[in-house]
């Protein structure tokens, strides 16, 4: 293994999931639901298998899902673009963010990312030959927020771009229009690319709208804004996301992309396109019944002695274990199975700075009542 | 775009499939069939679909599918490779390649690739910023070969690996035991890892044998065996490949590979799982149609004036354009929609050497018979 990438691992999602199954827990750690997508959007994908969309699709993407997402783009934000030249159909989000920090940055140059962050960021970033440069969230009054002088202290005469996951994994904030105009101010003044990762755009709660950065003023031109289906549509398998950027980071985008895989699977691409068109409603149902297991999950948490932080989006809350006696989340963690049959993440593992995120485990709630329950009752023998 | 990526454009795949669509043209240029894969594939994939297989699977792939590749493996090389630690499942074979060289080389490492070249080998290697040497591949008694010399005076201090394609695309030449065995003798004398694309390896012709260069003496723990369902089952579109390795070398590119997509969608993987076990009949139905459409495709393209190297496996034939008056492919192919109404790809793009193979086009025959006879009828306007 080359020595840029010698401290990653396995990723902590695929180690804890082995462990569940190993271990037969419950698993509340990788972020995936255990219901289905919407089925007429599995019956657009047998349909496309069984009609012979089985050959490559061009490496741009289908026609059709590049232009139902410019249309989403339109419609839910007000945000123009040219499914010609302005999206790019990728697999999954950890493709569209790999592809295009490989595309951006030299060897040297510098990427902001919010810490705790997720964990391909620092892995696309390292094989890029770049550094990333971690600004901290921490709660405040009940959610994760960051310090605008410690974002502005960030940046270098290399720093080439922001990251900006919001609805943000792992914390679940959901960053205010303030919070994104300092970020937007601060990517104006120093001709910074903003990189967003909005996969959790439709996933929030409690009548918070999730915003784009790209709909700031002057933020469009220099944003390369990231989504994809898993989350919205609960098809995390599929791995089917998209870049909306202008042409020419778009350009940049692709001519990496093509190289990573050529292409995505077609029936998963008209099945999305479908689902981006018609199945908004069950997207709004699936986001009351999280809001739902979100409450049912903190709880159930709070019952169990855990501090929990509300979040208002994402599959996920967070945790301060040291009101149950426990300072150190990765090694809880992992005694966890056996203690109380649960998997969950230790959040320490998306810091630079881990003594920061010690504390902090994350658990989801992107789960059946049943499980999360079940998932409840065991963990408050810990108490 | 970063600097190590501005030569790259589109890849000449794409630019060409986008040409066809665009004039109506008969594509014998991007290499996929008009015809579907087995019928019990599908509706594997169906199933798995329908049967809730939409969330994410394990990264390094779900165990159907490495113990079905472990299996083949061994039944049809003798080759031993555990599915814990031993196969990993990829986004085809081009995820394959770019993770194992990202996962390998070092910034000014260099790798041996014999040209003409698949387009996203330098771009991989472009990606770890290391460098390509090129080892020409020179017709002799009509089938592409090497000169054992150039292959050892490429390899320097800071060569790392071996890039063996075969069967090779886009000469159509299956690499013999003898040449192999040059290959072996190189990575063995000189320490060098081999990384192996054999995604054509069930398509070869007059009885000529695909030969793993892992299976030659002292291989298997320095190679990097890497294939797709693709080419083998008629489903380009699905993307889904896997590399085979000893633990350390699987594991580097796996530290990779789950940092640019993380996974692979499940249902492509059960229903190929379920190929690789139950349809090598309907692959061997393949191999003979394909060779017969290799003779078709052939002796009209001679008909047409083409002077045609005979290939012993892959979908393609190359062509000598001299003997029609020409002297430039990609100024050819370029114009062949207006003068033919067909698509093909122009050699030369895939060479360090452009001038070496300036006069070589290339043509795809793993198409339905009436498409090439329609071809072929065009194509003979040139003339
Ligand atoms: C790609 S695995 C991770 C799924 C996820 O987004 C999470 O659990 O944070
Ligand atoms: C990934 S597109 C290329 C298909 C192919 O292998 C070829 O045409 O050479």
């Amino acid at each position: 293994l080359v020595s840029r990438m010698r401290r990653f691992g396995t990723t902590i999602f695929a180690e804890m999931s082995a462990l569940a199954v190993r271990t037969g827990s419950i698993n509340l750690g990788q972020g995936f639901p255990d219901t289905d997508g919407p089925a007429s959007m599995l019956d657009r994908a047998v349909e496309a298998i069984r009609s012979g969309v089985n050959q490559y699709p061009p490496g741009p993407g289908l026609p059709q899902l590049r232009q139902a997402v410019s249309e989403h783009r339109r419609l839910h934000y007000g945000l123009d673009y040219d499914p010609d030249g302005e999206v790019l159909v990728t697999v999954g989000a950890t493709e569209a963010i790999a592809a295009t920090v490989l595309a951006l940055c030299e060897q040297g140059d510098e990427v902001i990312a919010f810490e705790p962050y997720y964990d391909s960021y620092a892995a696309s970033i390292a094989l890029a030959g770049a550094r990333l440069a971690a600004v901290t969230l921490r709660p405040k009054e009940g959610r994760f927020t960051f310090d605008p002088d410690e974002l502005r202290a960030a940046v270098t005469p290399r720093t080439r771009a922001i990251l900006v996951n919001s609805p943000h994994n792992p914390t679940g904030t959901v960053f205010t229009r303030e919070e994104l105009a300092v970020i937007a101010e601060v990517c104006q003044e120093r001709d910074l690319i903003a990189i967003t990762d909005e996969v959790y755009e439709h996933l929030t709660f409690d009548g918070v709208a999730h915003v784009p950065l790209a709909t700031l003023p002057g933020m469009r031109e220099r944003t390369v804004m990231i989504s994809s289906a898993g989350k919205t549509f609960s098809v995390t398998g599929w791995k089917t996301g998209w870049v909306c950027a202008p042409p020419e980071l778009t350009r940049a985008a692709q001519t990496v992309k093509q190289f990573l895989t050529f292409t995505v699977g077609g029936p998963w691409q008209l099945a999305v396109a479908h689902g981006l068109r018609e199945e908004l409603g069950w997207v709004a149902e699936l986001r009351a019944a999280l809001q739902s297991k979100r409450d049912r999950l903190m709880s159930g948490l709070s019952g169990a002695g855990f501090e929990v932080l509300k979040p208002s989006g994402t599959y996920f809350v967070q945790t301060d274990i040291r009101p149950l006696g426990f300072t150190d989340g990765l090694e809880l963690t992992r005694r966890l199975p056996e203690l109380a049959g649960v998997v969950a993440i230790p959040t320490q593992v998306f810091y630079d700075h881990p003594e920061r995120g010690r504390h902090f485990v994350r658990f989801a709630f992107c789960k059946k009542d049943e499980v999360i329950d079940e998932a409840v009752t065991r963990l408050k023998r810990l108490g």
